[in-house]
């Protein structure tokens, strides 16, 4: 009989014993939304590559405007005017100024820019009523992102901030990972897929892994659901050992079916651990079949999501180099909330008027507390529970 | 010469001179995620459909264990197994119980469950040594989703936790809006497709925007950059309307620019406002040519990015028919953060190790730190500045 283990151990254990499978892939840029980068992206270029005014009107030196006033503006010679896009190759020399617009390229010598607001012109005379410091109202080369810095790291999800810097970067082509391709089989007496007869439920946990699974960038095989008969269950699993890379087993709750599926999975491979120090999701196996990850999840939907989230999702992270998932901020408990000491506890949270945090009381397995929930908290398993008042970290779901 | 007008009046401008285009579909629930609901799904049967155990254990009538105690357990008698999935049809009368497992269907007559942790059996007697309250550790019929109420609102996006909802209804149709088709088109004499020589910079906004509608779940036609002349724009603007329902309009920088797009949008259609009293964001303009939307985005990548998130992204919401976004929580400003008055501020945060919020301080135009951020806080236009320590509403990117 295996122990229960801690959560932190139980992804310990899957990391020691599964090695990085996902592949490198090339997608074009336009292609790569959602997906995970798979190396480092390394800057070989400044953005931008030449110093921009940030303002229409005059590049400058600086020190050309100091203790300009009202009463006694700055005279500088124009000499130019520089067009958008255009190699500004004119040097300025002391005394004279340059018309620019909003992201004009500097003339070398210029370093700042004076907004046109700030000054009048008569005949090729500039006029500037107010004095700018060195660099004010420029865009230095590779203030951006400067050449040589890794801008966006390995294991980054790619989204529309991440597509902002590539394009920036020129990177047409993206080097991303082929995610895993998951099968998800769920079993249960009282599963059906159709319409359920009195002592029935819908199979939700098929369509609920596929969508996390799917949102978390995999290939999903759903195999649907199938009766809690060791045969079945065998066959099952073998057929989506030999389709997909990993696979999700979403136990029914009867009585007995876990030692089932650990049976199976000791028969065709190794259990490495069965249960979790953690509600929900206690019931949570983890073991190897021809070398593939085959987790077995709580029957119940919101146990299974929490599972997906907390231990699967962070298994995937692993994979494509991510670091440890960080919450998205703190908040405060709006009240006590008691909790069970020696296992870890996680709930559902939205946030009251004031921005406090209120659990989402449910009971387990109902599942439509995740559409009202806005994050989730954990509840150390040290803990016998969380003071009003107390700030807590907060994950999104 | 249009006047500038407030970011509230900016969308019921919009929402007053727009029509809601969307069409309907119906696509398999296995494909809906990221889609948006297009109508109330309103529950026509409970979920779950019978009262459930949530333990292993019997089912009991909980009166038949009030007072019982290890010294004096209540003895009940034990009339049947109710099997998983199946319809528990034999009625409990007083005195009597039924083994049940956990997710089992309760007989008529059961109002609670007794865990198998706190029974003894002798030949067909279960002996209770710890009373239960009603409806202690059973899920009722409806607790999750009941019959006749809406469990999901039209405009709802479909994430992981929605898809579980309709699973858990047995809806295998879902009702989503066809999203609109956007045509992006970039302009600038600075802005090129390919290598940039000095003064010109790469065409960021093609593929921040093609990202950002994308993620927001559109079809998007990405035109590409062209340069800033009266003749080109007229041509790929026509090209853009009659392919697109909706078309955004990147501007270039140079100055006169925005004035040739708000005169091109004047030949071809109508400008409703030229300006927003926002920051980033001001040079925004909104017109209609031939009946259709079009927006003239900044075209400083990080403006354009706030524009689209802040006007178009919830013009889209409208047309959805889904409510004003919330923020996504509220933190406390690690620092003074100034801002003019006159106009409404927005400013990408991070939070810092003590969950306060620091702003990613930038100049114009730079898409890096849109990485960096993992939110934005608005400070309203007739503001002068937020205080150090003031609790504000934090918006995800």
């Amino acid at each position: 009989m295996l122990q229960v283990v801690t959560r932190q151990d139980a992804l310990q254990i899957i990391k020691e014993n599964t090695t990085q499978i996902l592949a490198v892939e090339s997608v074009p840029l336009q292609e790569s939304l959602g997906r995970t980068l798979a190396e480092d992206i390394v800057s070989v270029e400044n953005v931008p590559s030449f110093d921009r005014t940030t303002v229409d009107g005059y590049a400058v030196k600086a020190a050309d405007t100091f203790g300009a006033t009202d009463a006694a503006p700055a005279q500088l010679e124009i000499i130019g005017e520089i067009h958008m896009g255009e190699h500004a190759a004119f040097p300025l020399k002391s005394g004279q100024c340059a018309k620019i617009s909003t992201g004009g390229m500097l003339p070398p010598g210029a370093d700042a820019a004076v907004m046109v607001e700030h000054t009048d012109t008569a005949d090729n005379l500039c006029l500037v009523y107010k004095s700018v410091a060195p660099f004010e109202n420029i865009t230095k080369k590779g203030d951006d992102i400067l050449s040589g810095t890794t801008a966006l790291k390995k294991g980054t999800r790619i989204t529309t901030a991440e597509t902002g810097v590539l394009a920036a970067l020129g990177i047409m082509e993206v080097p991303v990972f082929k995610m895993p391709v998951i099968a998800i089989l769920s079993t249960g007496d009282e599963i059906v897929s159709g319409a359920p007869q009195p002592g029935q439920i819908r199979d939700v946990n098929t369509h609920l892994l596929t969508a996390a699974a799917t949102a978390r960038g995999c290939t999903v095989l759903p195999y649907g659901a199938v009766k809690d008969e060791r045969e079945t269950i065998l066959a099952a699993l073998k057929e989506c050992i030999n389709k997909a890379d990993i696979v999700l087993i979403s136990g029914g709750s009867s009585a007995g079916t876990k030692d089932m599926t650990v049976d199976i999975l000791d028969t065709l491979g190794k259990v490495y651990f069965h249960g979790i120090a953690m509600k929900p999701g206690k019931p949570t196996i983890f073991g190897k079949v021809q070398g593939k990850p085959v987790f077995g999840l709580p029957g119940h939907p919101l146990a299974a999501y929490f599972v997906f989230r907390l231990i699967v999702s962070e298994y995937i992270r692993f994979l494509t180099g991510a670091p440890v998932e960080k919450p998205t901020n703190r908040a405060r408990l709006a009240l006590n909330i008691p909790s069970n000491h020696g296992r870890e506890e996680f709930l559902c949270v939205t946030y009251n008027e004031t921005g406090e945090l209120v659990p989402v009381h449910t009971k387990s397995g109902i599942i439509s507390v995740l559409c009202e929930a806005q994050g989730f908290i954990g509840i150390d398993r040290n803990s016998e529970g969380v003071e009003k008042g107390t700030e807590v970290e907060v994950y999104k779901l």
